[in-house]
């Protein structure tokens, strides 16, 4: 269970004006907390702007209150009683003009559930326990008896949605579902949170996924399997590199499967390379060894030289990573 | 709520031994709800078998007590104080063989979530508000106080998981996430479930759907979308049919696409057609038209012809069917 804390509630309850961010390139945790928590502030009355460093991306326009989000030069100049910070494990993470915009804020808050995340607030309240901030934002706003309407349900909603692979993720919890049983029953909207999220795909991203799955490829022993994603690839088809995220999913897929790489060609000599593990890997490790990291079971890099001489050295990497594993045992 | 009735509480709470059994070609929540009830009846002291017309699939080997289930030959000749039928809408959807053994058990008892049951029990717990059978049958144990175990809650959870898509379906509710909650509060394995449910594909599967999305084709309004799966690509790959089952999925998450097709070639001249409505489209009409059926949102049926030949056919009719819609709007 969370803790808000005396100053946390005093803070949320008095103050009139609060000023709503969360990371660069916000996800749907990001973009569900924020609405979610300022419609719930703004249906008590609340002055609440919300800002992004980047526009809310198309696929999370459907959210109820979606254009409440603002651009930080919407703001510039205005004084808030109270920031907060979603989703958000330092402040630099913010985009720079929205973190300047915390210096003319009243007391800071940070709401976030990484393990990594740094305590910047005044008042922070952080639980790595959680699935989603949304989970801990439903018990913030329970706790200070803050009324969630449906519309800040459906945000809160699809915003567990996303950050547990529609609780496929092993951070799905017996209260990240409690929680979501209690969204629904508050009136978030299933039907328009999953056919928004799952079905909404352009034809592109279905026939780059097609190209992707055509350089589908598996190691001797079957424990790594990857994928490439060229830059013609995506052009020819008109997408953009953000549409092919979830592909690791589909090496990852396959029965026997250890270590799942995507490779991704960003650039001239300059790949993106994604890693995901199953059970013992830790991918972390091995995103390391080329200068990136994450966590152990998803983690990325990115390495210059073409796509094959990429695939070659990061694949035989992962082999010998694999190898050493198997000797030890 | 669901109600068991006091005769229905009376009979398990008093039968020694029990017979199990759900529909043919049983899935997730048929054979999950199967073991964990008698798992759970095990447990109390109970005498249990638990019949199949057709093997677990291997898919399913991974759920606790999957050794439980035998064919009907194992139980031949033996009495049941109680039977108990899972899943099923009637007593025709039995395979044939295990549906004369439940004329040598005592009480029949009927559990299921089907608005189409028959009410073929001498006790019938029918609930169709409930997602999946086992959401009914976690309602029951509880109110009959039987313990739900780590392997019980487990065997719960796979088949809600199932029947829901994985809480993506709109038969999913908040209570639908409140048992889900009270299913791994009590233990069930979550990254079990999930890892052997999403994450143990073969790869020919996997190169199958690649085949399949490189037939994906949209018509000029972008309202139908379909994919073709030929018996030599089945074959090529060393697939089962049986492996192409959520192909649908693909051409139904497309942006505008309101009836999805999937074309599948099942014998010389004969195709097996899967249709699927996302909001308005009556599938079942359309299904009905081919002397197929279903329901609104998910419907099927199987045309004489070559591949080429019924998908003109097919795509005609619903293209004609959306445009008869148009005009009436």
């Amino acid at each position: 269970m969370i803790s808000i804390g005396i100053q946390g509630a005093e803070v949320i309850k008095t103050a009139g004006s609060f000023l709503l961010a969360s990371h660069m390139h916000p996800d749907g945790d990001a973009i569900g907390s924020m609405i979610g928590l300022g419609l719930a502030l703004r249906d008590i009355g609340k002055n609440v702007a919300i800002i992004s460093g980047q526009p809310v991306p198309p696929s999370y326009h459907f959210l109820p209150g979606s254009e409440m989000v603002s651009t930080p030069q919407g703001v510039h100049g205005r004084r808030f009683d109270c920031g907060i910070v979603l989703d958000c494990t330092g402040l630099e993470r913010l985009p720079e003009e929205v973190n300047k915009l915390f210096d003319c804020c009243g007391t800071l808050i940070n709401i976030d559930h990484h393990v990594s995340n740094d305590f910047f607030g005044a008042v922070n309240i952080v639980d790595s326990s959680a699935s989603a901030t949304a989970e801990i934002l439903y018990q913030v706003l329970s706790a200070l008896k803050i009324g969630i309407s449906p519309d800040v349900a459906t945000n809160l909603y699809a915003a567990l949605v996303t950050d547990t692979g529609s609780f496929r993720y092993q951070n799905t919890t017996n209260r990240c579902h409690l929680v979501a049983s209690l969204l629904l029953e508050r009136g978030a909207d299933h039907h328009l949170v999953q056919q928004c999220l799952n079905e909404q795909k352009t034809l592109a991203s279905i026939r780059l996924l097609q190209k992707g799955l055509s350089t589908l490829s598996l190691d001797q022993e079957g424990q790594v399997a990857w994928m490439t994603i060229s830059r013609l690839n995506c052009l020819d088809e008109g997408c953009r590199m953000e549409e092919s995220e979830d592909l690791i999913n589909y090496p990852k897929s396959i029965a026997g499967v250890e270590i799942a790489v995507l490779f991704k060609e960003i650039g001239d000599h300059e790949v993106r390379i994604g890693f995901r593990s199953k059970s013992f890997a830790d991918v972390n490790a091995l995103a390391g060894r080329f200068g990136g990291g994450g966590h152990m079971r998803a983690a990325g890099c990115t390495v210059k030289g073409t796509l094959q001489e990429v695939e070659a050295l990061v694949i035989d990497a992962a082999r010998d990573y694999l190898q050493k594993k198997r000797e030890v045992l």
